[in-house]
């Protein structure tokens, strides 16, 4: 990514510093370290206010963290807070906003314990996620690969599912092929559960084979360059039952009615509201044990939730997942989700993938 | 595993709480909630002490909590921290354990808020951890296979090994052969490292192909029903420069040093100093950037850290890392790695790959 997509990112948050009256910033979230500065190492801290941005780190990280990011960067021997700490105190800073939602308790017991008197830990909340909820069309970009390298390894992978197959090993093919299309991971443990391992909402693949008449949920995603995708289909050897397919209508139904929705202005909640109405409708309301979906980008799990009661309203350049289910004990579950992007017209369904 | 596991493991913290006079104790790391519970979700906090352990998760979990763990379940909808607050308002307890270095500050927060008079939290520091460092004769066997699987995996990967591979094709090798061996996934991201990029420690694999002539740096892992192995080898296509070999032969002689002082009663600082010493004597002080190694289990990282100017001695029932390395830019880096266990008569290494 360019280095001025970072400086731009650090440019927004000093504009909600300033409504917020912050002389600093301190960024203790890895995902956010990395969303503001390009630095991908598993140990760093972020300090924002002032000439410049730094960033502290590890001595494993000196080669790397120089060649990732813009920002000054200070290889610290030890914790981190204490070197932080340091800094801090010979700035004349009086508030400091900090990631209260993503700190650790003892984190932050360190940094309130090296504090020059006068000054303030000022809960920032979700001030970055609420930045990151709006991707930029670099951001954008990068999802379209993710999503479609996604649906390419699900595309290779299913070529060579037959009867027989464990569940662990398609998850293997899915997986394999994802990352020789360029991910780096999968974005979350994908799910391959087969018949009655179907009505787990999160199933780890298992040994078990999969049969030549039940349902098959797979549930996956890429992250690539740093992004995720998020995709569920459904699939089936031989002709699925008649109850099968009414189940599969009906959550089809409310998906692609939910989607129908996303555009800007509209609450998460209506969105929610949409997919509950439908299968509502079919008697199954109280099969749909989870929300509807959420965002995604630098995270799987990411603001906007769209959820029952969420008051957030989507806008343009936002990326969701829409996933309505039905999940029962002993018979099985069902699954449709597509990853979304929020238009100014409305919304595009990313995933190619057919359902 | 087995049920009586995880009942054996509860009933060791309890004895840890009598001494320190705790009447309950809040477990919100989930892999301790694992460790204690045998419950792998993604959302759960674990309650101990009166007549019987209890867990909170959310209903995405309510089967497969039910079919994991012999704990009694409560199935939360919302913030999980709401009810477990409200449960320890209705027990009369004083003292209750609470994870203080794994914990958020929002959750501790949210905790404190709903205490009853005259109750406090107390700080157990790392109880869990400590517990966790003595592997029981069932969690060995897993890291076995875990290591098996591993090695397994590379030997199978390596075979397709040959110049124009790319590095990130030979990682998803790696990680397919681990997930066929019964893997849930890599332990950590697998590094794939060529030629002056085996100077990062942390190297990220790329598109960047192998060459015929330069180092090739390895560094894996498997998560196998929830234990990891650990391993780092060093791969050369066709015949290695004088100068890589006498580092290898350098970085050799300090693992093979390191690993034989690895015994019952010894410092891991002792250990770590061993191959600080070995390389410091061919002038490659400097370049070991990092610790000698690490405890791993159901952690890839875990107690104890083998390093400098750690106190805590090595007891029968450890799995460690044994990974001294050396780094320069422009140049490469050669690390060698191998999972070990301290037995009472002194080790054992796991790690079956040749060096």
């Amino acid at each position: 990514m360019d280095p001025s997509e970072f400086t731009a990112r650090r440019n927004r948050l000093h504009e909600v510093m300033s409504e917020g009256k912050l002389d600093g910033f301190l960024v203790t979230a890895l995902v956010n370290v990395r969303y503001l500065s390009g630095f991908t190492g598993s140990n760093g801290v972020l300090l924002l206010g002032g000439r410049e941005p730094l960033l502290f780190t590890d001595p494993r990280y000196e080669i790397q963290s120089a060649r990732q990011t813009n920002c000054r960067v200070r290889i610290v021997r030890g914790p981190l807070v204490r070197a932080v700490g340091a800094s801090l105190r010979r700035r004349r800073w009086k508030r400091i906003g900090f990631e209260n939602g993503r700190i650790g308790l003892e984190v932050y017991r360190g940094l309130e314990r090296t504090l020059a008197p006068g000054a303030a830990l000022v809960e920032a909340d979700d001030a970055i996620e609420r930045l990151r909820m709006i991707k930029s069309a670099a951001e954008i970009a990068l999802i379209r690969t993710s999503v479609a390298a996604c649906s390419k390894a699900y595309a290779s992978a299913l070529r060579r599912l037959k009867p027989g197959l464990r569940e662990q090993d398609l998850a293997a093919r899915l997986e394999f092929e994802m990352r020789r299309l360029g991910a780096e991971k999968p974005a979350f443990e994908t799910i391959v559960a087969a018949g009655e391992r179907a009505a787990l909402p999160h199933a780890e693949p298992s040994a078990r084979s999969i049969g030549s008449n039940e349902l098959l949920l797979i549930d996956m995603g890429a992250q690539l360059q740093g992004y995720a995708s998020d995709m569920t289909r459904m699939a089936h050897l031989g002709a699925p039952a008649r109850k099968t397919r009414q189940l599969y209508d009906a959550v089809l139904e409310a998906q692609l009615a939910a989607i129908e929705k996303v555009r800007p202005g509209i609450t998460t909640d209506a969105v929610d509201g949409e997919a509950r109405r439908v299968l509502g409708h079919y008697g199954l309301g109280e099969r749909f044990t989870h929300s509807t979906g959420h965002g995604l980008g630098l995270e799987i799990h990411e603001a906007p939730r769209i959820g029952h009661g969420d008051r957030t309203r989507l806008a343009a350049g936002m990326v969701i997942t829409v996933e309505p289910g039905v999940y029962m004990e002993g018979f099985g579950g069902i699954r449709i989700e597509d990853t979304v992007l929020v238009t100014s017209s409305g919304h595009e369904v990313l995933t190619p993938t057919p359902k």
